[in-house]
């Protein structure tokens, strides 16, 4: 361990929203304003971007109580980016950029909470400023709701799209058998290149009102096949319902949402609607049934609301821990969560990685829990998805509607 | 008054689920089930088309705790129709067959719960049982997350749908303004003929987290006025979120989404996506922004996680009214609400109006709640919806996920 480090602290979000990266920005302030070693708590506008343009709110200005309802605020509070940093060896005019601004505001910790991308950017400010010596602890925060990041047992920000997609699909299940003629329906889930949201549709089935069918971009996707299992089950119930994962593919690799001119959709205008519309037009033409396409779109992934506190509370626990190594003296770590079933009950464990093994890896859902016709998952997932998706956090409202922070953030000068 | 009637009721539910409509199953079966005059309580399979085909469950075999779910059960658990009976003057084969039926099960009660359509069926069943001189009490129970249905304050289903509509537009506002880069987002609401659910976006703009504009079928929609107004606030802010009903139609009548080779979109396959996809690629052609558009779809009529606790006990009540009047002689009414404010504070009264005079009108937003520049509410379609969406009902869960009514669905021999 180094000796303590005094200074202030910068805390961003970055990549994609979720329903709790809020709890983690609280953990992370809150801590932060707490701990002796920081003496000032900088948010970063819109992530290493507002470091770059110098573009930072003190924390420390703003009333407790407001802090604390971020806990329950949905998306990225203070603005989020997509921002890819160079590599420092090619290009290092951002890190020259970052020092200044870090020499400006005597910044000594750094925390930055994302996914995949984001922790690669923290690894490459955690080295830059090692190689010209500057004193900085850098941690990361996991986020994201595609729950691919490498190395933890899940990801904050997953558990609640996960229960988001499992409750809403109860409902559209329970909607879509209403009528006794028929009907075939198709819900289109986030998950570019891992299908643990696609995968939670599971958990509707195994309650009781969820798909017959659910496909994955774990594996590859046969259109004659899935047509294939679509009418079968149509035929047995007058009724079929669909989960896709919007990153399902051909075995070639092409995204079967992008295959504009294929043979098999034939319209050649896949652009307009997204794959949940195309693949009910696809099914359409082949049953001549009648099909409905539902994108469960943004509201999966800031679905507040419908938060699991086990995902609030860990998602704001890991922002904490982040806090409390860096002035312990750790740096370039991402805190990362195990898993530990203790008398048969979930414990999450808090554990810390070096950044350099989470950056740019995917993790995805293992082949052996998803079923052998490839469409539909096997109990093991849902033994894993199940703890983490438990409790209801008390929700502030106002008038029976959200009450969200309300932020006064005041830029640093 | 006439004398105590005795014998059998049948319960039918049609026309679109909503998210209540099962309350108001509970609410006519657990009084009917306890009403001395009815000596067997059955539910029609698919409404009034349970009843010509001869599927009747039998209500009095259910578990009453099974039954009890049926508060927070979204959709229609018998099943729904959206059969339309012939006029009884033109084709009377129907209505003989009901009669058959009404006779084979001693049936004196006749419960429907739908829309204007609905209403219209249970009025015209009304008046051939009379002039047959079949003494049975035939009475309606509003439903419709539309809030369409003529002579009543409010309708059952609309509040909960509102509530869900508000706090999804809430959370999705939250999320399409994360990053500093330009974007527009455009979310599609039901509502064919009527905008009271459109309307309902302007809840969450109330609240701090809703769309800029707002556009409903009440008014002629004009697509250079819109992309106007959309271009307006998009520079202003670098951001724009509008709400949109389905039902938006040009000055001729023609629907928006259905003007699938219109000048303006110029596609000519708007079929594909729905209409928040044709005014997303319209806007984006107009703009080169950034567009994403999002269609609540079935999400939003059958969202019982959300219910309005004031929907769902109105919704139960409206069903126990009915059974309430019909044993103590009521025939040929609907249940309606008045809205009475005491000490400001609001309350339902439960009235009777003539099926005859509810069937097939239809209520529209006053176009004085309408603002304007006819994009936007102003504050009384706010104090009128606000008191109905009050209250968060205690959902049975379990392992954190609805827990819907498993019913046996004995079919009467």
């Amino acid at each position: 361990m180094s000796e303590k480090l005094i200074g202030s602290c910068i805390f961003g979000q970055s990549g994609g929203p979720t329903a709790v990266i809020n709890a983690s920005a609280y953990g992370v302030i809150r801590a932060a304003l707490d701990a002796e070693e920081i003496t000032k708590v900088y948010g970063a506008n819109h992530g290493i971007k507002g470091v770059l343009d110098d573009r930072l709110f003190v924390m420390d200005e703003e009333d407790p109580e407001e802090l604390k309802l971020l806990l329950h605020t949905p998306s990225s509070e203070l603005g989020s980016c997509r921002y890819k940093i160079a590599d420092p060896d090619e290009d290092d005019t951002d890190y020259k950029r970052i020092l200044e601004i870090f020499k400006k505001y005597n910044v000594r910790y750094f925390f930055y909470n994302g996914g995949n991308d984001s922790m690669d950017t923290c690894n490459k400010i955690s080295r830059y400023m090692e190689s010209v010596g500057y004193a900085c602890h850098v941690m990361g925060v996991p986020k994201t709701i595609d729950n691919d990041l490498f190395g933890t047992d899940h990801c904050p920000g997953f558990a609640s799209a996960a229960k988001y997609i499992a409750t809403s699909c109860m409902e559209i299940n329970k909607d879509a058998r209403v009528y006794d003629s028929g009907m075939i329906t198709v819900v289109e889930i986030m998950g570019r290149h891992a299908g643990w949201l696609a995968a939670s549709a599971a958990l509707a089935t195994a309650y009781g009102s969820g798909p017959d069918l659910i496909y994955l971009p774990e594996l590859d996707f046969d259109m004659d096949k899935f047509l294939s299992d679509v009418v079968r089950i149509y035929k047995q119930n007058g009724k079929c319902f669909i989960a896709v994962s919007e990153g399902i593919h051909y075995a070639d690799g092409s995204f079967v949402s992008e295959a504009k001119t294929s043979a098999t959709d034939g319209f050649g205008h896949a652009q307009l609607g997204g794959l949940a519309t195309m693949l009910a037009e696809i099914i359409k033409a082949h049953t001549g049934a009648k099909v409905r396409g539902i994108e469960l779109s943004l509201l999966q992934r800031c679905g507040a609301h419908l938060a699991s506190a086990t995902d609030v509370t860990e998602a704001c626990t890991a922002g904490m821990e982040a806090v409390k190594n860096a002035v312990n003296g750790v740096t370039g770590k991402m805190v990362a969560f195990e898993r530990e079933m203790i008398d048969g009950k979930y414990h999450c464990k808090y554990v810390l990685l070096p950044l350099s093994s989470v950056a740019n890896y995917e993790k995805k859902v293992p082949l052996e829990w998803i079923n052998e016709e490839g469409n539909g998952l096997k109990h093991e997932f849902i033994d894993y998805v199940l703890p983490l998706i438990q409790g209801e956090p008390e929700l502030p409202r106002v008038d029976s509607l959200p009450r969200y922070a309300k932020l006064k953030k005041v830029l640093a000068k």
